[in-house]
């Protein structure tokens, strides 16, 4: 069974973190995204945290995880933080399988969804 | 003269920052992006700062710059940060009209694309 966990920053803002459930939710209903299960987690300021996220993914019985940054550049976070969250969740759950995706800012499509959002205005 | 500005958080890791360069200089090569320059500029942690990309912007000969907030989720640097930096740029310089788009994790692309960055493997 497979879960794909997205990982982001977090904010103290309630609304930006519900942004993020919102696009998990998002993905979990596109057809042939190809997980069983989809669960976002935060790397600060809300939780669930990394290793919460981890644990409800086992809960929900995946034995394989694929861990996306949602992130837009490869800074610490991305570097130095997530790496370090995962290493530990992988030695409380040996069983599983945890895969780690690049960061979001490398898609192919970036360019051009720049693009579009410029043209989304405010207000 | 239409200016792109693609606003980013900026990164202690010059790496993160070069990401961002990139990803300007890929929506500067979009063809029929819409806008005469692209330029980029930084939060924090990274030059150029917001005031210094409008000048760039202006002294490009932009007449009109389009923000884009390269933000996933919009937390406090979206909702406060950057219009009280915008607020004091069109102080500075009445004779520009500065635009500000949505932040970029509303686009609609973006549950496809992290499908998409799922499957970019590490490594």
């Amino acid at each position: 069974m497979k879960a794909l966990l997205i990982i982001a920053h977090g904010s103290r803002r309630k609304s930006a973190n519900d942004e993020i459930e919102n696009v998990a939710n998002q993905v979990s209903q596109t057809q042939s995204n190809g997980y069983d299960i989809v669960i976002h987690a935060f790397l600060e300021f809300a939780e669930p945290d990394i290793a919460n996220g981890i644990n409800q993914c086992v809960e929900s019985g995946a034995t394989e995880v694929t861990v996306v940054p949602y992130f837009l550049a490869a800074g610490s976070h991305v570097v130095r933080d997530i790496p370090t969250e995962l290493s530990s969740c992988r030695k409380n759950h040996p069983e599983l399988t945890i895969n780690l995706s690049q960061h979001f800012g490398v898609i192919n499509s970036i360019a051009k969804s720049i693009v579009e959002c410029a043209q989304m205005k405010t207000g």
